[in-house]
């Protein structure tokens, strides 16, 4: 099956991070990799270390990516994401594997849609795909069975308040 | 600080699992209480018994609970896990609380929304707090500092697939 979480609201990869600790439960695999991300503070990284059936791969810098302006490392991490993607759907490891923002990185034009598009459709049935990120493409939504949007009620962040350890990485 | 995941669509749970999980991955302490729930077969209770961070209870029979005709014993849970949330939030354990499903007790009249805000009156500034659950009174809306709408644009359960061990539970 293949879920996206959309939107503009915070829980879309938290809600991916919570599926991967119910199926962790349930002794099942997942691997996660996360897209214009780079920051080992993360406490998903943290708990791969922790968990051997969890596996996080981030393929970002540290810093945000311009969207105007990327830098070529950007485009060279996003197609270094997707090739150890295509890699974790079809090696048999994972039950689950977890796109994390890959929409935006599809947004950035980091990444081809068609290339993502056909990722998915070399998908084994069995695998359960978790793509998360704002801005999901119409056709990633056509071919999704389920699909939420978080939408922003209301932010701390517009308030000023910095992003705190533990609870938003 | 205070999160609310409401909404009718699919991840309100799972984000504040994923929550979780980061906190735990920062060694934090997770206490997650869960209404109206009533089964150890969820992957979230399995966690609990892998990682010492985490403490799961459920305050629940297994079936639903019918709205319009309650059984005494959804009461008596319900009040159970509510004095079960104050002492969670009181005693200096935890870093982060859930009280997984409380709108939906509310809204079931399981609980009283004054009891469940007189509750939140009494936290400690440097505990988060987070409430799940569809149908969020506004006047939880108006004391919370993020709140997320999970709004279903599509889910297979529309088209009768049963839910599934790892992924929905």
């Amino acid at each position: 099956m293949i879920q996206v979480y959309t939107g503009n609201g915070k829980g879309k990869t938290t809600a991916s991070l919570g599926l991967a600790l119910r199926a962790l439960g349930h002794d099942m695999k997942v691997c996660i990799i996360q897209f214009m991300k780079g920051s080992d503070d993360y406490g998903e990284i943290m708990m791969a270390g922790k968990l051997s059936n969890l596996t996080v791969k981030q393929f970002g810098r540290k810093e945000f990516v311009d969207r105007e302006n990327p830098e070529p490392s950007d485009f060279e991490y996003a197609s270094k994401g997707l090739s150890f993607a295509k890699d974790a759907i079809k090696n048999g490891l994972y039950n689950i594997v977890i796109l994390d923002e890959i929409n935006v990185a599809i947004d950035f034009k980091l990444v081809r849609l068609s290339d993502v598009l056909s990722l998915i459709g070399e998908k084994p049935a069995d695998i359960e795909l978790i793509v998360t990120g704002r801005n999901a493409p119409q056709e990633l939504i056509d071919i999704a069975d389920l699909v939420t949007e978080m939408k922003e009620i209301k932010h701390p962040y517009t308030s000023g308040i910095p992003s705190r350890k533990g609870i938003e990485y």
